[in-house]
């Protein structure tokens, strides 16, 4: 009203108006961290104490609000990240923590959310809805989360959702803890997401009526319709195997063609990893990927903005240039191109010409964060291999076929002194579980991956994140995982008993404690020795394709340190099947 | 899934799919009321218990929502309203009840949502935000709702919303009691409704900072811009001073020409009155002059589907076709003219052809919802009249003008037998107060209406709905309020010592028992009267304009039983200003 002067005020903006899909010229009134006016000035908003910016006319946009992100993929602490994001504009986070909370349980979680607090990112929490993903038969994990646990984090101020990431089979089979925890959010206001990748028909409608509201990784254009057609949200984020890039003009081809409504659209990153993170950037990127595709600039903004904030029961607190919102703001120089200058958080400037304006404080990660690698002996080549029955030649073995989806074949495999394998096209894998001490080893055969003349070790691989070792050379594989061990967990490859790479995650085995740069360096070190040392075949980001090969949530089959899973029974399947002649 | 067969299967839809603003072809189930499956019929969905409707084509939409509706308005019993407009495609009515709960407070309440139940119609609260409008010294009412009162109300299941009909001067000055009650509904997840007519600028951002969400009653297109921009979701309903008709295209050409993102607007009805329900319609009115005046079909629709389910956080039980929501569908036989066909209510058939099915049970209404005309005698005509001092010849009197807005003026009246005026274009008004029995009386003069040579008198009078009578015979304006004491309230005109029409409202003196025909027909003669017998000069719809002659939340004054009320400073000023030689 201008009773009393604004704190800070911005003149001169085009403000991208996402309420309307306009760009209207005018001035941005701040006081208590919100947004007290837009438009023109009121008599007595500006005072002695009033800061004023001119904008120059450059554009000025509600800040970006990621509306399905796990933070751990990036493989940074929460503050590194916001040095990363918050000068890219993306300054709310509804992250689903399960990774850590897979390690770590409940205290994994507090532990992301008091690191945020001392940052200007706004951390609302999409409360996973299975920690572990599997029972206790199927995969050994080093936190859990019960209905309680789940239900008290649903009615946390900062809860959002209860995530997205169940195996959709368990809706569709009506498990009665999905079912319940479903209700649970709904009841405490809270919205539901999902995932439903492939799934149109019967099943996909079946989903929705059991209450999921948002769903990401769809297949195809067809498949994001679809789901739109049935009210769901549709949380976008290019994938090399889920609607790619280059796939990303067909559908604003269609929107347009079909003068589709694109309030159901919402982008998201899910998952960045730290070198992608360093290349092309975060939400912002997604951003400038729609536009580029051949959305609107401001209909690509509300993607990330006013549809994430309506989708999340967020819309009077954020997600648009409007009275009574924080003031959560991004001044940029272009709009198509989505060139950030400067970003506004709660009323102050914090970030400036890609920098943070002020240094962050410095978290000190606890003990019991960082000691996550318990192992009671070290690994022992013999811990990794397959040993036949006395006698045999050749054995019949599975073998875990890498693609989308993952497949399973059966190879006849030579034995050598007791020991089958490799051959056939595929190598070992074991999946040595961490978390307990007791070191359960699950030993088969992977096959699409190339993987040869040493071993890949990683200590994120979801959900349970036990150490996983790649490779042909069971010595080479054991220096791996003790290397890994060694580290408090990471990335590494091994050849000739030398360490070629090495991406150290001492926390919770999940993320670096060093900067974006560092950690981003090492992580293309680690995929370039795989790629160039080990022969791996995968065609793109092969680390974060080796991440998804235990999940047994995503079809057909998944490795746990309990052996292989199928996808839709959840049986254990034998790693090997039958032997040749005695 | 088709793992059970549906209890009912419209096949060959034309469906209007509200979320991506589409026709898709296909068939919708329904299941236990709601709606399972859109698309393709599951094998297993259709069993012997299945009733299979073929729609031949026929377009079906999600049924209507109407987010602000004064029931009271259509002077209907809520069985005879469900009759009217069920046919119609209205079934979710998101009523503010303010009418009545000053008549006989929460018990009113309670009647209507009983009344309710025993229809199709599905009634949700917009919780009344001030009961009575003003306090106690100001204007006296039947019914009140404290703090306590609206806290219950908006914790019920079926609230959705605090009402919007709240004086905007008590958000600018901050009124402590209405941040109040905004803050309890904010943090009961219910959305908060404002007006704002006239505001732009820093009220208007002030408003919206407050925590309003909608909005109604704007005055031209560029307050929609202006109130659309900041967020708020406007509610738009044709009205002879605000809005009319006649204004839509231009809106409509605005959205097109500005290409802006429609989901902020909301179709509602606000007030309905009888004789316009009976010849226009409801809802559907509404989405036919959207249409009419240049929104796209589908557009329209969403207008009064699935924006207004998003607003009142219903988004998952109804206002779009798609699983998991109600089945309250609508099937048109033509878009254009949404000219329904037939009706469906939780998965059952409830109209077709512009009739119920089924008859609906009876409802009896209490006495003491009937007995509330409460005046310890009749009314006398020197009640009725303002006297002079002794002596005086003129006396310069307050004559509230008619318009909008209301205006004051001082007229210069002349003084016959003691008694002043009528004269310079003013006729006599008194408001009777009816609710304590104790009849407190206000007088004055009011010009701009005509009415002479009678008398017209009303119990429908916003807020405290006292008894309200018109003209310039002191002796026709008894007899006008005594017959409406009598008929337990209502409308008449009185001439010459004769009731020339009279619609009975015998419930609160607000609702009819009768057949919506009947009650258009006795509210027609009373319009007709007005204007044939008592020379009412009101352009058009006299009886609704005369209504709100008592608000002081409409600019610039309003009358009660306490006397003249000015709006801003909520001041009595004197009815008589000065008198001339005495």
């Amino acid at each position: 009203m201008g009773d009393a002067p604004a704190d800070l005020v911005l003149r001169g903006a085009r403000i991208v108006m996402v309420t309307t899909r306009e760009i209207v010229t005018g001035d941005v009134s701040v006081a208590g961290g919100h947004i007290a006016a837009v438009g023109a000035l009121a008599a007595g908003a500006v005072g002695s104490s009033t800061e004023i910016v001119d904008l120059e006319d450059r554009f000025l946009a509600p800040a970006l609000i990621d509306p399905h992100v796990h933070l751990e993929s990036c493989n940074l602490t929460v503050t590194e990240l916001a040095r990363a994001i918050v000068p890219r504009g993306v300054l709310t986070l509804c992250a689903d923590p399960h990774e850590i909370a897979n390690v770590l349980g409940l205290a994994g979680i507090e532990l992301l959310v008091h690191e945020a607090a001392g940052t200007p990112l706004d951390l609302r929490l999409r409360v996973p809805g299975r920690v572990p993903a599997l029972p206790s038969h199927l995969e050994t994990s080093g936190g859990s989360l019960d209905d309680v646990d789940i239900a008290a984090l649903l009615a946390r101020d900062d809860a959002v959702a209860l995530g997205g990431d169940i195996n959709p089979a368990l809706l569709l089979l009506a498990d009665p803890e999905t079912l319940g925890r479903i209700q649970t959010a709904i009841s405490l206001g809270r919205t539901v997401g999902g995932q439903l990748p492939g799934m149109i028909g019967p099943p996909l409608d079946a989903s929705v009526a059991v209450g999921l509201e948002d769903t990401h990784v769809a297949e195809s254009v067809e498949e994001v319709v679809q789901q739109l057609r049935r009210g769901l949200r549709v949380l976008l984020t290019p994938r090399p195997d889920r609607l790619p890039p280059e796939e990303w003009p067909e559908l604003a081809a269609r929107v347009r063609s079909d003068g589709l409504d694109t309030r159901g659209l919402v982008l998201c990153t899910d998952d960045v990893h730290p070198h992608l993170l360093a290349r092309e950037g975060h939400l912002d990127h997604r951003v400038r990927l729609a536009i580029a595709s051949g959305f609107e600039p401001v209909e690509a903004i509300q993607m990330a903005t006013v549809n994430t904030a309506q989708l999340m029961r967020m819309e009077r607190e954020r997600g648009a240039v409007a009275p009574g919102r924080f003031a959560d703001l991004v001044v940029l120089d272009d709009l198509e191109t989505f060139s950030v200058s400067s970003v506004v958080a709660s009323g102050r400037v914090v970030a400036r010409g890609g920098s943070l304006v002020d240094e962050l404080p410095t978290f000190d990660h606890p003990s019991w964060a960082r000691g996550t690698m318990r192992l009671d002996r070290p690994v022992e080549p013999d811990d990794l291999v397959l040993t036949a029955p006395n006698g045999a030649t050749t054995v019949d073995a599975a073998v875990v076929e890498f693609g989308g989806p993952k497949t399973m074949r059966i190879a006849s495999l030579p034995v050598v002194d007791g020991v089958v394998g490799p051959g056939d096209g595929a190598v070992r894998m074991a999946v040595v579980e961490r978390h307990s001490g007791a070191g359960r080893t699950a030993r088969c055969f992977v096959g699409g991956l190339g993987i040869v003349g040493g071993a890949f070790a990683s200590t994120v691989n979801h959900d349970a994140h036990n150490i996983v070792v790649y490779g042909d050379d069971p010595a080479d594989m054991a220096l791996a995982a003790n290397t890994l061990a060694a580290a408090g967990g990471g990335y590494c490859t091994v050849s000739g008993g030398r360490v070629l790479s090495l991406l150290a995650l001492p926390i919770a085995g999940l993320l670096s404690d060093r900067p974006l740069a560092e950690v981003a360096a090492d992580l293309e070190a680690v995929e370039r020795s795989l790629v160039e040392d080990l022969s791996c075949t995968l065609p793109s980001r092969p680390v974060y394709a080796l991440n998804f090969m235990c999940l047994p949530n995503i079809p057909l089959v998944g490795v746990t340190d309990h052996g292989i899973v199928e996808t839709r029974s959840f049986a254990l399947l034998p790693a090997v099947l039958s032997t040749g002649p005695v």
